[in-house]
């Protein structure tokens, strides 16, 4: 009898849980889960147990033999563990909150996991996945590592340089969301559209588009610098790209670029809206209390709809397609950070990038893209080095190199704005940085 | 008997040529030049006869058997020509004035080389450039291109890849100038100091600095960030890295980091300065009326000091000791603009980067420095991209080109901002940018 | 009404075309041919009559609506194909019996595409695949050139490089001969196995061996180094590696490294073939002489199974498996001969590799596999040089570039040997040289 | 005052040390000596007294305040040492004989650097300079190691790989003799001429040639390629390159070279001589007596001339040319043995090369050459990972990667041949394999 599948999933008391449990149970029939162990932390037992309680409703309606286990436990949890997933917040959504807020005061960008909120997500969060690293090593040392913690390009950069886990991959729902939207664009469905990733996490291009495998990059660069197509190309609040641009440019963008290409409107966009309804993790934070209330009801077995609202969507089903693909070898293709082998040209074999890669159960192949297009090979390379420095200052507790991973950030005005920026950040999540404090 | 050596300087009625005469005086013994052929176009033929006869006051002074030829006809100035030196602007310092000016009313840098003003220089100097190397290779295939137009990142880049030509060098007064700061913080003689220097043009950074061939990086990286340097340190009315930055970084800077490193306190100080006192440009317009009027005076035979606060100091130096050592097979080191050949990693070959090269009679090879330092490599590639891009809208008069070089150039603040900047600057432009007017 | 799939063979006349045959019976549901059209030249017309009629013998047996013609004329095959095969010989079966015997009185080893033999076979069919090509351009500019021609490295690069062509994959047979034998040696079925092939056309190697997704290459490269494993590993009438040489190197080889790691052997084997049972050639004449005589019968419609002893089996698997994938954009990994585009380091994005490749009707997608281990980079290198100048003499007629290849080949003992041996062959396969006498 | 100037020789019983004596007195003016420490070995003890007897009588004559000191204590000669030179021989030429006879027996070349006898030449050294080093470390870590022992690739790659050293330069005179030569074919004094080199030890190419500063490569590989050129040309009793393959190679070769584009004439020669007057190590054994003998003549107070026919010319000139520039920063051109650094594409950084760099107080720095011609990669490659893997089986005693360095070196006809050798040589070299043994 074959030895039962158990998957361990790190911030289990997450709001997106209902979502990964929704994925479980999809594809159960190619990804047999026996153990699921949801882990969290103190301070989210009561997240954890109400979460918990409806991912066991969920599962007994499915009528699944899967096994759902809360613990504050974490070794018990990796123990033995075939997939390890991550998706927790050091500090929770009170963090998030100064990270976004904070910089808004310098005129700098707040923002998740771009410029200074990045760099502290970075800061708080890499230590404690070096040290989830060094359990695994310990407890289930074959285990695969799906990490969706974002920073997920400095984490997985972290893991794949100060860790001795080599099965790591780190997941995002941009590319797939991608896929989506021109899918929309072109009025087709999306099984039937395929894109050349390449880049990095939230950083990642479109190299190429095929609608049933035959490139249409053409047709959607002429579409997307069309300003009639105000539904996907319009991706900031209507607010498309300069048309001469994006032909130029000749590549598909992710949303996050707009931080790059149009850094000024979002400045603004972000410092009004934080203005008048709050901080993304402001509106958030109500958004999880009313789904925490929502999760609550005893008579709730389904993931609510409510939670598509949430953002964050396809995450689920991306993590789950990925560790089902992983599990049979599908070595089907799919857009992950992992190592970059050589793939893209002048990114260090040993760097993470985020690329369209074969899953196969021996981890992700990156398809080989040679050179990135010359337009945008300095915005890579840029973002690579800040990860690297940000990832390197987290470990080491280094304050040089944080003043020095802000200071080459594109979203940051100078030096002395980085100084001024870490100074006071590093201040507010004090109890989150002991590295820097010791 | 050894046939004479010729040199052709394009753009000879420049307010520069005296320094460069006065080169050519005192490295006589080691580059025994004939004749001298001042060219311009015939809007600067005033200025090239006042500054013309100077020289030959000069030169006779000297006694020494040189000819100075003044003529407007290109064609025979190249003919047979071993040195073609070219100093010309392309719209005089009234388009410097528009480079500078128009940008700010964009909240964006107006400046000579960097940003859209280096971006809008590169587009009417490309051509011409181009141009005249179509000439060279046929009227002085043989002979050696040392280009001091800006901006020379982008001018050599188009040579080397637009052009036959490969016997070109771009040269630039900046690495001197660090050398000579160096020496002053240090307190010794400039002599002394050697700096191995890697990057581009504008964007050169020092990897490491030797006294008597001895590495003092890192004293001297201490005392830049000491803040009580203020002479060398505080390169902008006072302003000195932060101690962090600069520490972290390992790696000396050029004054023209500035424009990225501390880009709102530039913007800032340039807008005030174009208000209280006009831009550089119409500065400097106002300081070569003053040097003309002294340059007409019959008595003056010596470049005249007032020269020297024009700007521009050690130009001459650097022009004739390239020179000088490329014609005596000196194999000694300076840092010029040359083909990459693979010195830098991740820079294309052909593409030209500002780097210590020995200079032999077979023109600058650059010296091997492996990777850049991990924090460098990615605002490197950007410029370098820009560059390239660039120069690419330059030679086929690409409208979508232009749009996409300024939009990634890391001083714009957006695609739209980029395009109304251009199509401001591409009318204000208009009788210099005949490729896009086509 | 979708138009019908139209393939051109170009060599149709060859032995092996039945299998070819059965290969698109086999695959019909997932490529609906339509028109196959046989191409062969008026020496090869008869051969083309009788082999042609046997495959529509076959297809009528099949019952499938698919059109065999059989022509003479390469253009009107051509028009509008949307896959074109080419299994050609220049000089039939005679130039390569030259080809192995020639170089056997220099004390060289004389084998098909290998040393002297593969550049003359490369000398002879460039020139004419480069015409294909030509004719494509203008006749079927969107097909896939599917070649099995050899020397398919050689052949393939000189497409890249020579040709306007870029839709070219080369196909071999032995990376799915390595994969059967791996499966044997397991005992296990062959779809199970998957292996990780990296390196060049005949010089291929196995980086990483799967069983069912699992890496086994310890247990693989254990069993190899057995010396009781006598039936695979013993690969030259019962020569197997030396266990200590085949654990250090830590990567499954191919046949043809035998020519290269047993040098001395495989010259010797060869010797002693050749005069005892002639050389390969002369055996296949024989071979091919009974097998058309069989092919002449008209009650067979079916591949006849002698012609599995012919040699080449799973080549008509191989084509039809990627044609299929390449139509229906399967996505599937196969090794095949493509653009490297950065997949291995150190050779050129626009050389040829033979490399696990994603089959996408976009064509293959290489996977990224960094550096080669150290101890085969230099070999890979080295055959990649003499596959690069040996195509450039095929295009040019460059007589001092065909020694140089030879030369360079680790299989000729010296400069002198190489020209001696090109000038009597050279001499020998004038009438197919062209290139080198006018 | 200055501290003084010491250099630590080990091997300083060598025949060569009186060439070596007479270079630093040659460069006095520019390199103060006042110490030499000559250490040697037990065995070595009579020579090194008369060896370093007769170094002190010619110091003497000269009458330069030099110390000379003899020693058998390493320790005690590295304490405080400026440089440190290694020309010594583990096993003596007795060894070397063994390294030259014993291959032969295979019908494989025995030589002392290239092949079966140079990697066991690397095999007996690599553990006794990595010893050197680490006494270095602890002894004289900022001085520079000037190594001669052959073989200097291996050599130099293990110090970069296995040690902490990284002030090490390797040394050969094949350069400067390459230069001799071809300013003889051109009739013309050698410092008039001056070469690009880039490759490895014993493996290196002339990319371009100049005299006084002009690339005169075309004129020289005419030369090179005239068969009435019999002087420098005809290289090995007389046999020249076939044309075809110099003027299609378009780069000068080494001597060494020979090896493997010759590879069966140089066998044949190896063996004729072994047999005729014995090989070379024997010839140099009783050439060694006599020069001992001489050496002894109280009398004898300068470098006797025969020491010329003893080979290794240039090398003391080499040798101390390189310590005076480095001493005196003097950023002149030299072809050293220097850490990669990106100079040459597809090697590692890391690894050593021969290459053409200025020497500078900070050692060596390569000229960025880029790609090597597509001729010469291959073999530049594989003798490096030969170089690669027999310095990591010296280090590691690692038998099966002994078998794996020598079965891909070119030079050995099979994996089989490979370890038969290797096992003999193996029980030769016992006592000087101690690694291999325990
Ligand atoms: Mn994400
Ligand atoms: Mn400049
Ligand atoms: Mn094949
Ligand atoms: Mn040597």
């Amino acid at each position: 009898m074959q030895k039962g599948l158990k998957v361990a999933t790190i911030g289990g008391g997450s709001s997106y849980t209902p979502e990964l449990i929704e994925g479980f149970i999809k594809r159960y029939d190619e990804f047999p889960l026996t153990e699921l162990w949801l882990v969290d932390i103190e301070e989210g037992k009561e997240k954890l147990e109400i979460v918990g309680n409806l991912a066991k409703r969920m599962i007994e309606k499915a009528e699944l033999p899967i096994d759902v286990h809360l613990t504050l436990d974490r070794e018990e949890a990796l123990k033995d563990a075939d997939f390890v997933t991550t998706q927790f917040r050091v500090g929770l959504l009170e963090a998030r909150a100064k990270d976004e807020r904070i910089p808004l005061k310098y005129n700098v960008l707040g923002q998740e996991t771009n410029g200074p909120g990045g760099l502290f997500k970075g800061l708080r969060t890499v230590p404690v996945i070096v040290d989830i690293c060094n359990d695994m090593e310990r407890l289930c040392p074959d285990a695969w590592l799906i990490n969706f913690t974002n920073p997920a390009g400095m984490v997985t950069e972290a893991v794949l340089r100060y860790t001795n886990i080599d099965k790591v991959v780190g997941l995002c729902n941009v590319p797939i969301g991608i896929e989506m939207g021109i899918a929309k664009l072109l009025d087709v469905d999306a099984s039937r559209i395929h894109i050349d990733f390449a880049g990095l996490n939230h950083m990642v291009y479109g190299l190429d588009v095929y609608l049933d495998g035959e490139s249409v990059k053409d047709r959607v660069i002429e579409l997307l610098s069309d300003p009639e197509n105000t539904s996907f190309v319009k991706n900031i609040d209507g607010i498309g790209w300069e048309p001469e641009f994006i032909r130029a440019l000749d590549a598909l963008t992710c949303p996050y670029h707009n931080y790059y290409y149009k850094s000024q409107d979002m400045l603004e966009k972000t410092k009004k809206e934080a203005e008048e309804k709050g901080t993304r993790a402001e509106v958030v934070l109500e958004l999880e209390k009313e789904l925490f209330e929502l999760y609550k009801d005893p008579d709730l077995n389904i993931k609510p709809p409510q939670l598509e609202e949430r953002g964050g969507a396809y995450y689920s089903d991306a993590a789950v397609r990925l560790i089902t693909s992983i599990y049979n070898d599908k070595r089907d293709i799919q857009p992950v950070n992992t190592r970059n082998n050589g793939a893209i040209a002048s990114i260090p074999n040993d760097s993470a990038v985020e690329i369209s890669s074969v899953i196969t159960k021996d981890g992700p192949k990156p398809l080989a893209i040679g050179d990135l297009p010359v337009a945008v090979r300095g915005l890579v390379q840029q973002i690579k080095s800040f990860e690297r420095i940000g990832a390197e200052a987290a470990v080491n507790g280094d304050y040089d190199k944080a003043v020095l991973a802000l200071t080459i950030n594109p979203l940051t005005p100078s030096d002395s704005v980085a100084k001024a920026i870490i100074d006071e950040m590093m201040e507010a999540h004090k109890t989150h940085l002991p590295q820097f404090f010791n």
